[in-house]
């Protein structure tokens, strides 16, 4: 079995999207234990109104408080020691769950997890990965916003996750890694790219060179790494164009009664197209680094896409992911002070 | 009249895609005279090949080298003086033509544009200045990738030259420009971004805050400002979704023979949303800053783009924009000398 702690009071719409999600999610997976938490009373409410055949395999653990989507993380760990959020990690942390999901403010979420379950002994920074959909197969992308300054080293443990992630996740051993950058040529860049491609070329890691941001979509790289500023406006730009596209789609196929006519005719192809473009699919993103499995949704997920994210949670805590990052890293760590030793000997 | 230059060999088509747009904008509007510069064999016995009523106002002027795409900017600079790209840019220079339109490698442009022209007085760093799509309206943005690091100052002058840029092109006086951030609360960002954020408040620029990148496509802002890396990975990153989401629907409206059948009744429809969606449509980006009007057209533009560029460079060239960011700056440099004297005496 597996358990995982749900921070039911997170998110932009709370109990309302966490409930439906959680009873989908035990009626459609029998080997799964669900904690919600938060304030008792309302979650059971709330419950009470959801058809649940497996409402046994869900438990509450009472939090009195709730992080807002705009507290300062600093605030939020200091001072709501009873959150939700907290509390949820808290279950983590002393192995009552597997892992924990919340459509928490990412900041908070970030910044309590790592206070509370430690990096990986070696990683300097945790960083958030998600996966993005391609043609064919998906594209990891870390960092999506965590980190604003990185150096070359970090950007490179960027690598060494990532890759880890896709290994204990897909059937593709050996990802190939691609550094995000503005042209595909060596001279482009800054300091800090030049000198983290260096590392990745001098690494055991399938690293095939930088690639540009339509690359994410539109290339066949498995691991895209790059700083949480340019993660951030990859994943906002593109988020945009989508809604962009979806909306002229929208406005073409009811702009006349031809054209609804045509939309009626056209409607279950248009309902593929949506069904593989919708977004929800791809919910859920891996805080990975921290000593734990910590996955974060969208905090404007519906209950689909909130279902997607605790799907998320339970295959990574299945994975082996923390104890096959903390081994790749231990083991670079032994060669780096063997070479050290060695030059200074 | 305008007479512009064209760079008739830049671009990955060259003379494919720069003669037949040539003859195509001739044939289309009145007022404008086209100097294609290059091969002179070449462009004439291409030009031979189109049907053209007013070949009349076509002239070639020779040229006889090419800089290829990747080129590095300085040595095309130092070595290739004859090359059909400096030629155009001369021509400007000369007064001979109003503006010039290449398609050819993006560093070597701006850095001979920047050599022959030189920088507006004031305005320290030239940017490119391109033109996206929005349910209603579109959204210039600047840079797209011709400054990697960029001062507060620097990002300050971008939003003058996209102010003056929209004021002359659009019936928008007064336009919002935002900053392109990670988020839009005000702690957000690096100090570079934050004290940019100061120097447009404290401005007469209608200045909107901080905006993310989604905002490019569903927002209301008219410009938005950023350097020259989350330019282009945001301008990347949509590139690729939209490509990836025209792929999904033509596969999905093939899949089938009743897919098929379904595609054939919603044609027209489907037309339209690509035509809505034609890149094509907003090819063509000021190099904002120079002394003179210089536009760059994709490098893979077809035909169509490139008479987009083409036109853009006559509504440029006729916008009176460098006149505007000269008196612009120049009002803001005394106004500044007058207060730096103020607190000195």
């Amino acid at each position: 079995m597996i358990t995982i702690a749900i921070d039911a009071m997170g998110g932009d719409h709370g109990l309302e999207v966490t409930i439906p999600a959680s009873a989908n999610v035990v009626d459609s997976h029998q080997q799964i234990n669900l904690i919600l938490v938060g304030l008792e009373a309302q979650i059971r409410k709330k419950l009470d109104q959801h058809r649940c055949a497996n409402r046994d395999r869900i438990s509450v653990q009472p939090a009195s408080e709730i992080v807002a989507m705009d507290d300062p993380p600093a605030l939020s760990i200091r001072k709501k020691k009873d959150s939700s959020m907290r509390v949820a990690i808290n279950l983590v942390k002393d192995g009552v769950a597997d892992a924990c999901v919340s459509a928490g403010n990412t900041g908070a979420l970030m910044g309590t997890a790592k206070f509370v379950l430690g990096t990986i002994r070696g990683i300097d920074r945790p960083a958030i990965c998600a996966i993005l959909p391609r043609i064919t197969g998906s594209t990891y992308i870390l960092d999506l916003g965590a980190n604003v300054d990185v150096s070359p080293e970090i950007l490179f443990q960027f690598g060494i996750m990532g890759s880890q992630l896709i290994e204990s996740h897909e059937e593709r051993s050996n990802p190939t890694v691609g550094l995000l950058n503005i042209g595909v040529e060596e001279g482009k860049g800054d300091e800090t790219i030049k000198a983290a491609a260096e590392l990745f070329k001098n690494s055991s890691l399938n690293y095939v060179g930088y690639v540009e941001a339509d690359h994410i979509f539109m290339g066949g790289t498995d691991l895209i790494v790059c700083d949480g500023v340019l993660g951030n406006v990859a994943l906002k730009a593109s988020e945009g164009v989508a809604q962009f596209i979806m909306s002229v789609i929208k406005q073409e196929f009811t702009s006349s009664v031809f054209n609804k006519l045509s939309a009626l005719a056209a409607r279950p192809t248009l309902n593929a197209v949506k069904s593989r473009l919708d977004h929800r699919r791809y919910n859920g993103a891996n805080l990975i680094g921290l000593n734990a499995v910590v996955v974060k949704s969208h905090g404007s997920a519906d209950a689909t896409g909130f279902r997607h994210a605790i799907e998320y949670a339970m295959k990574s805590s299945g994975s082996g992911l923390v104890e096959r990052i903390s081994q790749h890293i231990a083991a670079r760590m032994e060669t780096e002070a063997v070479r050290e030793n060695a030059s200074t000997a």
